[in-house]
């Protein structure tokens, strides 16, 4: 069983940062599926989420989507929160699913429409002055499907403007976070694709805007975790977007596809000074559990982080310089992988108890009956959903 | 301009299929957006298809998908379809959206859920008996989102099994074409991801079980004109799903995304006798129109395949060949891009002509008052949409 | 420390072959990089092959590749091998190197050209007979750049021919693997680009026709596991070259790009029983060491490959099979994962050390001063490489 | 046939410089065909390309290739060049070939060769200097194969003070242009992978530092046009490399494998002011004609970007604008596709020809007998080739 002590104070540090809509029902195109205990409202996926907590102790704050959570007082659901343990975090604005925004929204040729999608992040912010959330996290949809159909370049000058409308509103300790996605539902092209475009409209914009990483929205093939160096190199890098993929933006658990591809990352991370209490690094989840439970399934998720988390913070940093420094290409390599080779499941399970949280965070919740409390109480209502 | 009168008979023998799913709405899972005037029975997308039929003259039949266009007398449906002067043709069924097969439908490990879908397709075969459809088309949503959540070998062994029980039912001027989807909606793996899988399975079913080509479901850089090749070649290609996708399965109009790719493959259907009326492939369009206007979208899409058939059809084979024998790479390939680079637009105005058809369908479908007549009309009800 | 005893017998039973050039240069088109104490000609390689078995146990056998490996006398080579504890094991073919083939090699036009390529591997065969080989491995460069250059149809069936002819001479033991690739040295197509092409092409040809998976030979994204569970089930599973690869056919050490994927694929090799002396499937390596040490490089890829076999032996069934049957999906996932994520490094030592052999291999190769002698011994002659 | 007096005077500012190598035999690791009549140094490489501006007009430039293109004496280059109505452009320097870079050049830990790589950058600015060349064009091989061998962001930094050495110095009226690559020769990382680290270090240099597009460089389903329009947004793009691809890095004939694209991306150009004489973009080649006539590649080459480039002028930009206005997203997808669609090469031969210029470039060349006298003149010496 490896030591973890030297660690111990480092893990300790981590939060993850939990999406509302990943207690509701998600899908695809073809399907959603509706699950008994969904939740029905914000204060139920609030509940959800401070059970995952409970569980695990890595996940103090939860992550909201506007207008999904939308509610009349957000005191009374940031008392539902603290009661529950936990704070309301980053505010997620959405431009997708209003009909105005069917050609683009902080991008539209139409100044109305633009003003709208303004005016919702306006809102946005108001949201985050009542709920004392950081980040404004922008997640744009805004592109076209046809060569020809727009001009890709106004419509980035426009985005520009529309940012800086909206940056000019931040509180002197928010941030706005923007993200960038290599395709869907914009299938010619998004208007932000990539770490390059979202960095350019974030550094005209100023300290506070910063470019948030989804690891699911790359092309194939890409090397994440560079990414990850340059965002950290450049003091760009805002926050994260956790989940997996095999082939597009499947969304699913985190570490699940590639488990060594999330050690690569944290590995940069760490590197990078992006780790720990003194970094302004947020670690958010965003996934879609279509088929399987869901708290289960953020369980599941922050564990996976934690998990490779540890065995970066068990890499042997001076073995490793120095057989780099010597150009040993296979020693450097088998340092690296002997870290990830570790199997740290026994001793975090020891480190989890000397903290009073459950040994086995999944069994602990399977055997607390919270699930099947939900399926019998959560009855009647309209189960949240992020497909509409 | 180019000549086409050599080629005029077999241009004259070009037939594509609709689906009828292309006239209502479609989207991605954020957002499926409404249009106006679109239909809201199996009825008015019959009507529908009938004006991209009266426009260009390419689109006799139409294809249904049960239970999207179940209805109470198919005989009732097919006489509205000739009345408008087409055949109802392809019936595709549909195991994605009932809840039972949130883990696989004809690869269930449940005998029950199993048995539903088999007869799901029975009744499929039952309505193909009622409308005189030739083709049962089987798309499979099947598969497992999560590495271990199933054992994939086992369910390869159910497909076959329950495939077989479906194909004993066919009746002799009936077939089976079974599609192939390398991802979506399951995201690690597909009971039936690639043309292999789908050859394997109709092999040992026997000759009225085909494979059908959906040219937006294959792995990035896919050579999708060398399966085409290889499927005739083996004398099991049984019909073609036309769209385009720059990224996944876009399901873009055919010919939008990579107009070459579709010149390509369409001179491999043309080299191994998949055109004219002596084959027995059938073409048809599988298409989602999120942003665009579907009729137009229908029209475009059969006017691109078109197009590109006539392009196809110039090539100089004699000095094709003659470049080929005598290894001359940079000629052959000149010879090729020639037809490819024709502009036929102006000769196939004056062949439409000439077959008493409007010599421009968008423009004569945009002035014939068809779509605003609808918006007008169609009020009330429920709009037809593939999501669900 | 996880308890091995019950696989013991499973892991002694584990052969991987490894392939001569292996201990050759290798590099990239842009730069072959020359090593010190790189082995001159085919007995140095064997040399440099006993090294790897004498330290791992794992590799008993030694592939070769023709004309690269050619020598005057096939006997002498293989007793240098028997009294290093070897055997010559596959033959590979070279269609790839002649300006003759330039166009293509069994698949050319030119009949006299298709015969010399068929006689290049009558020749291997006689090889086999000499050394006892099983395989001859047959992997074509052949294909196009340019669309249009020549008839894909008509090298498939010259391919056909040129295969029939050589099936017909193999002895009654022997066995041809047809190994396929995606893409490269051919950029437009490939005459066997994906494991459809190669099972029709062999299932033509006799049971003694089987496939060849390069696990680096694919499209992004492709699900290599579920082919091997396909080829399994047909039957068709001849043999594996491992290697692993971020991008295209990187050829980097197996298990180091994706060891998760490694595990899958295993896991399904023991699922459809490929694996075990009752299995006829071949494990071989293919691999390019460009900028590491080559003797090293393949002594990680067999640990590797043995690590992960551990892992994958330890896959608790029972409970596995329980979670599928329960529709459980993230505890099937668990129970896969539990496995993925054991630490068998400790428990292989010992098993190693039981069986006398070293049991840090890496460390007992680097403290043999092998290759320093090889730095030493190996002055003068011409330096293997593959890539020439 | 369209009528092109509106832009022949556009079409005629249209300048595309040819790189030396490719002349020269080109390959893939596996193998480098040679090709009679291939030039045996730089000054027959410069014979070669002005034989290419003799047929076209179109190609007034030669990039050079340091090493590959050292000469004793570059004035005598100059003089031929110019003799033979041509100049030299752009200087490639070369980083990958020397065996001191096998882990790195600009980016290595080892002071003494980073020091190396930079004093043959400053080597190949005196050459600038000399030649009187614009642009010192960066590509780097720089990168690892393996997770873990070096730690990607000392080398980040380390390349910003490299390049930071160079560009102080870079004469007034020269630049520094930064080509970015997706992978290859490296499999795990590169130094430079992508447009936003390209521009990261220029940003840092200076305006005279750009970044230069190689248009085979990017991952799969990459939509270039966009970073070509977002480069010229920044003002940052210095120049191309043209060339196409099926799969990765395939460096075949610009336009050849998606010729569409091509249109998108001179369309882009054009939209950003990057075409005309205004503008500071340089239009590149760099190609690899590993089975074709390399002479006749080139031409085609330029062939094909002067037809792309003539469509794109074509495009009706009122009909365009107008369309986008009214979100009809057909309709401008209508009109941007006629232009593709549009057969130019009538009308670019009767052009050329007013211009006093072979009509058809490629039957002139072929009747000009050149390359016949190359095959019987260039008998002994050592053929160039780049591949080392």
């Amino acid at each position: 069983m490896p030591d973890l002590s030297a660690v111990a104070e480092q893990l300790a540090s981590q939060e993850i940062e939990l999406p509302s809509w990943a207690f509701g029902n998600a899908g695809t195109r073809f399907r959603v599926f509706e699950t008994p205990g969904v939740p029905r409202d914000p204060f139920e996926k609030i509940s959800d989420a401070a059970q995952v907590h409970r569980m695990t102790g890595l996940t103090p704050s939860v992550a909201l989507h506007i207008p999904w959570d939308k509610v009349d007082d957000y005191g009374e659901l940031a008392a539902h929160a603290t009661e529950n343990g936990l704070r309301l975090g980053t505010i997620n604005s959405n431009t997708f699913q209003d009909a105005d925004y069917k050609f683009g929204s902080l991008t539209h040729s139409d100044p109305r429409i633009r003003q709208k999608a303004i005016d919702h992040h306006l809102e946005c912010i108001e949201i985050m002055d009542a709920t004392g959330s950081q980040d404004l996290k922008i997640w744009l949809a805004d592109g076209t499907n046809y060569p020809g159909q727009d001009d890709m370049r106004a419509r980035q000058d426009r985005l520009a403007e529309s940012l800086s409308s909206i940056y000019a509103r931040l509180g002197e300790s928010q941030r706005m976070v923007l993200e960038y996605k290599f395709f869907e539902p914009s299938f010619y092209h998004m208007d932000v694709p990539d770490w390059g475009t979202s960095l350019i409209q974030v550094q005209e914009l100023g300290d506070r805007a910063l470019v948030c990483l989804d690891t699911g929205h790359h092309a194939p093939g890409t090397n994440i975790e560079f990414i990850v160096m340059q965002l950290l190199r450049a003091g760009k890098l805002g926050s994260f977007d956790f989940n997996s993929r095999f082939y597009a933006d499947d969304d699913l658990i985190v570490g699940a596809a590639d488990p060594f591809q999330l050690f690569r990352i944290i590995a940069e991370v760490v590197r990078g000074g992006g780790f720990g209490s003194a970094s302004s690094v947020a670690f958010m989840l965003d996934e879609c559990h279509n088929i399987e439970n869901k708290i289960e399934g953020q369980i599941r998720s922050v564990l996976n982080v934690q998990e490779m988390t540890a065995r970066v913070l068990l890499i042997d940093q001076c073995a490793l310089a120095e057989a780099r420094s010597a150009g040993d290409v296979l020693r450097a390599n088998e340092v690296y992988m002997d870290a990830y080779a570790t199997d740290v499941r026994e001793a975090l399970f020891a480190w989890r108890e000397s903290r009073g949280l459950p040994g086995n965070p999944m069994a602990a919740h399977r055997e607390s009956g919270y699930d099947t409390r939900n399926v019998e109480t959560r009855q009647g209502g309209r189960q949240a959903s992020w497909g509409a």
